[in-house]
């Protein structure tokens, strides 16, 4: 249905009104970064065409015919010319070659995944396999994109970590827990025989920015795809996927061999029950013979595990890892567990319960650490596992979806975040000891390396609901692939990519991107706050003292008391903190000189105490709150001036977004003030106006989001 | 995101490649049956663009303008010409002139929606008002559409049912109970300040079809959609759909008074209760001057209600009313009701229930009555209701999204199921009190008459999930519109709009339409069994005996024992039958003469039986089963004729749901037939063959879907 925009209404009687109809596209967003636009410089135009006369291919499998084909279509769209596929490059010049080529010089040094791109008579994008052709070809359009000179190849790439993958929390039921973009993409009631033609375009999406493995199922698995019917309907999807270099990934119910397999146990010891597991797994390879494996939330939130039956994580993952052995797939088993445990520390959980298994997994097992010992909180210090298991590959879980940084209505570019963990030091062999060196293993030497991302994707046309969380999966993609990019260098790509190439505009919106998470942390949960929400993880609710668990409660997390503020995690409370190494310790033990971002997370701090920025730490917060309230009506300025650059039905709508956005903030900053002025009976500081509404007008709005 | 089409993988070496990218557009179904694609037969084209060269307005209201606007994009699309909108129409010839004139002279005869159109030096499209004139553009687009001749101009419309809505069971999660098409429309977190284009195309296609009502929230209400967040998110929707001619309306939960109110009790004799709704409604009309009025499911399936207080629904449907009084709205009080208890017959209760209250209803209340006893089965008798509540107004619900009639895989045209309940004759006033005489007023002088279904719409690009469910939601506006109007022709138009032009294809889809919902009551519940359903109603289980309710089991229905099958609804049994006419008892109440569709409604057969087919009642149910099935295949073959037709995507969708249907067809008969047999002990007969499968099989199936 076209959309027929609404004509000014107020024209003149007597005027002849001539609508041009059908002119102009509004953007919908479902291309991406892969929109392909008429570069509008014609010299431009025409000096890239020179270069790109024809697509040469080495041969014609269907990840090389993809690749061709995509660089055709891009070609089209960016220079708006017909570019051939030909299969004999000859002694052709002018145009690109995609060779394949097993074997090249650099074979060890490339890797299955690793390309070459250089230009001499032609552009050669060169690799050991198909898959690295199509990274090279999409690089190669970013290269355009992005409006960089073809004299700046040659240029290579080889991903510093092997699996990178996709979490989709996406339930059989049509629903994505902390989803916000409409419902799942994948169609189980209609699959395998239809097959989406959405499926496709996801692929390419993905593998435009390294993404070669999808886990499709919530890791709250339903043991529904462990079933013929179900696993018809994955290789399904496995179909579509492979010729991107992409394998699928199923979250398995760890007492499947009960619930669907007749069995009285799910003792991972019990041979009846290795056998289940052994037979489910050839079964599933037969139907997708590059299954990629298996992904595990066990024993953690309710979910059953090897536990039930006094075993350890170590013995469900090894079973798997058994079944598994011949083939060439991988379990990943998630160490996001904690017991609810009013007196514990949630935070020591994960640590507790691994560091003794460290040693004890199969070599086909990865343990997957979420970024902070919590749970993807807008800020959290790195999980102290990371590093603490030399002898266990640990693969990073990021969270893309915005379950936590404000649904689909705040704009928060999650690069910042990303980044801040794997950049953090966790001296396990002396400084420079980065997170990212442990995941990418040149820490440990571990020879296994896998990130996840858990998706911000759903059935929305936009792909993310917010179109400025695409970027989100952009960013997780690109980091994936080479964890050494900055921030600022992926939102710049992004948004030339995605939403202009005008320099103002473009130079505008990265700012704003750059800022956005630490304006977030600032008026949900400044100087280390933590899961102030109830629910859906929507509304505000500092003073949530009741839940279905104790650690469930917002007070267990913050410890707001007459006295101050935060959680003591030194020696004097848990002790947390002596899961770090002791430089990592020094920099956040001592409240004097613990960073704010970090203070609350390690400190119980009374509302009068001096601040390292000079203020009270009840000043302090009373700052960010508004001053974070406040940039988002920056932010509003900020996009408002890059109208005339952005196409308009993407502008209306994060016009719109950043509307609630600031509504929000506001209701975030009066919920934690309010709440938190009845321990500290201070005043609001100057030059701050006391919120113009009471603690029950805030509570009684966010009861609404409590209703059915 | 261009599809890429997969290039043939079958070429030679050496061939050069040019694919042309881009060229052709697949139908992604976004655009309805609003196409607007160019007319290929030039000559056509031609003669009617003589007679568009302008479109003159008669003001430049909204709701004018849009159809100006509507009309101008639809030229433009089936003409390819750019035609001005005008608004001095002066001595000009040749051109549209679309004239709101309040008071012409058939005003009384017209209303405030009908219109009349007609040719003679312009086409003259004139109504009372605004929306009139929007409708009448509508169906002169509808007419060049579907090929028409503008010589067959004029004509005049004039609606049958004054209030034509959808019902939306959407969810403030976001997910839609009973919806197959992806989740709801409506975004709630992003409402009030982002406003989703779609919504505008939503109120133009449904505007395309007369439909000038849509209940929003699901009838199991959350009290979100009374607070004054939500009623602002509503009203930015109200917004949007009130230059279309559509109001916005509500469903709510009856205790909301106590709920988001503070009150004690919801009792509607409560002077506070009263009080409460008064300004709820006071609130409500404030920010939605044309709010539509309340949807009510009470007391029903676990809901609450006035018989929580010793109360009847016309004490609280009054109390509503009462609230409404000041303004233009209704009350829309459920009669879908029934109680758990196993000795009762659900299908009485509602007309027990509501009978005696004929009467006792508030003039601005309707009772909105489901189209038969039981819940929206593939084939029911019609509601007894109907026609006993001569002093109340009694709407239809229809259920248009396919609960019961295969989700969004199985091919099901509705307008057969809706037109045999709208034909069926209450024989109340004698012969030809048809069900459709009641609802459109004309049986009992109603003032208010009203039309529900419930949507099967959701953020699918293409809305509905199976494209050919597209014709349901079109169909009942055309009825809601016109009970007349024909099947056929309802599907021949649609698919003229939406598929194809091509006479054959027409033909061929048209007749599959007509067939399509037969071919499912026949290998799904033939000859009146029903709701053999478990779970989300997904997975045939005939075989249930264990549920939440008694009543909510398949046993409970079908009644199959040793002896025979159904349910006795005679005066040796439930006597439910005594509730409609004699005239109606007689065609249902003797074994022997009741038809065939309806004979297990009514009766409890023997296996042995012969029937009126000749067939014992085993071998009926095995024939039936069989060439439902069987039909299925029948319908592969002939959607696989009109390939050459269709847009590639579509075709390809629609083939793939059938395999699917086709698997499922199967399913449900092997379900029904293995568990039949296990009591009627008889072979399967000849020429069929016995299901490959065991009743362990199928069940097994099932149990797979009862997974979380």
């Amino acid at each position: 249905m076209i959309r027929s925009r609404r004509i000014n209404r107020n024209i003149g009687w007597l005027v002849v009104l001539l609508l041009l109809v059908n002119k102009t596209h509004a953007d919908d967003g479902y291309r991406l970064w892969l929109k392909y636009d008429l570069i509008k410089d014609v010299a431009k135009r025409e000096e890239y065409a020179r270069s790109f006369q024809f697509i040469a291919v080495s041969n014609q499998s269907p990840i090389l015919m993809n690749a061709a084909q995509e660089l055709q279509v891009g070609l089209q769209g960016l220079l708006g010319k017909s570019v051939p596929i030909i299969t004999d490059l000859g002694k052709k010049t002018g145009g690109v070659y995609l060779n394949e080529h097993q074997g090249f010089s650099n074979h060890i040094k490339y890797g299955d995944e690793g390309y070459m791109m250089s230009k001499s008579g032609n552009i050669f994008i060169l690799a050991n396999k198909g898959v690295g052709v199509l990274y090279g070809t999409f690089a190669l359009l970013r290269h355009i994109q992005t409006g960089q000179l073809l004299t700046k190849l040659p240029y290579n790439s080889i991903p510093k970590i092997r699996y990178r993958l996709l979490n989709h929390w996406d339930n059989t039921n049509g629903t994505i827990e902390r989803g916000y973009a409409g419902g799942t993409l994948w169609k189980w009631y209609e699959l395998p025989a239809t097959v989406d033609p959405r499926y496709h375009d996801y692929a390419r999406a993905n593998a435009s920015i390294g993404i070669n493995g999808t886990v499709v199922n919530n890791v709250n698995a339903s043991a529904r795809f462990l079933t013929d019917e179900y696993i018809q309907k994955v290789a399904a999807l496995a179909n579509v996927f492979r010729d991107y270099g992409i394998r699928v990934y199923l979250s398995v119910y760890f007492p499947a061999p009960k619930t669907i397999g007749g069995l009285k146990t799910a003792d991972p010891l019990d041979p009846d029950v290795r056998k289940w597991w052994t037979d489910k797994t050839k079964e599933i390879y037969k139907a997708i013979p590059d299954f990629g494996g298996f992904l595990v939330k066990a024993n953690s939130e309710g979910e059953p595990g090897p536990q039930d039956y006094g075993r350890t994580h170590a013995d469900g993952a090894n079973m798997l890892a058994e079944a598994l052995a011949p083939y060439d797939g991988i379990v990943m088993w998630r160490a996001f567990v904690y017991k609810a445990d009013p007196k514990a520390d949630r935070f020591k959980a994960a640590h507790e319960e691994f560091t003794p298994l460290d040693g004890k997994f199969d070599k086909k097992v990865i343990v997957q650490v979420k970024n902070g010992p919590i749970d993807f909180q807008p800020r959290e210090p790195f999980s102290p596992l990371f590093g603490n298991m030399p002898k266990t590959p640990l693969s990073m879980e990021f969270q893309i979806t915005q379950e936590y940084t404000g649904f689909a209505t705040h704009w928060v570019y999650e690069a910042p975040i990303f980044k801040e963990c794997l950049e953090s030091d966790t001296y396990i062999n002396g400084k420079g000891s980065t997170v990212a060196s442990v995941i990418d293993g040149s820490l440990h030497k571990y020879t296994m390396t896998a990130i996840a991302g858990v998706a911000n994707t759903g059935s929305d046309r936009n792909w993310t609901g917010n179109p400025m969380a695409q970027a989100n999966w952009y960013a997780y993609g690109r980091l994936a692939w080479d964890h050494t990019l900055s921030s600022e260098a992926i939102a710049n790509e992004w948004v030339k990519m995605t939403l202009t190439s005008e320099p103002k505009a473009v130079k505008t919106i990265t700012d704003l991107m750059l800022k956005s998470r630490e304006i977030y942390v600032d008026y949900n949960t400044p100087i280390g706050l933590s899961r102030p929400w109830s629910g859906v993880h929507f509304a505000p609710e500092p003073w949530q003292e009741k839940s279905a668990r104790p650690d469930w409660t917002a007070i267990y997390y913050h410890r707001a008391d007459s006295i101050g503020l935060g959680f003591d995690r030194t020696a004097t409370g848990s002790d947390a903190l002596a899961q770090y190494r002791p430089e990592v310790q020094k920099q956040w033990n001592n409240p004097e000189t613990c960073p704010l971002p970090y203070l609350l997370w390690f400190h119980h701090v009374p509302w009068t105490k001096k601040l390292s920025s000079g203020r009270t730490l009840w000043n302090e917060l009373c700052t960010r709150f508004y001053t974070g309230a406040d940039s988002v009506k920056w932010m509003q300025q900020q996009w408002a001036q890059v109208k005339p650059a952005i196409d308009p039905e993407i502008f209306a709508d994060v016009t719109g977004r950043l509307a609630t956005q600031h509504t929000e903030a506001i209701w975030w900053r009066d919920s934690w003030i309010l709440y938190l002025q009845t321990y500290s009976k201070q005043p609001i500081p100057a030059p701050f106006q006391k919120p113009d509404r009471t603690l029950d007008d805030v509570k009684r709005l966010s009861e609404i989001y409590k209703l059915r």
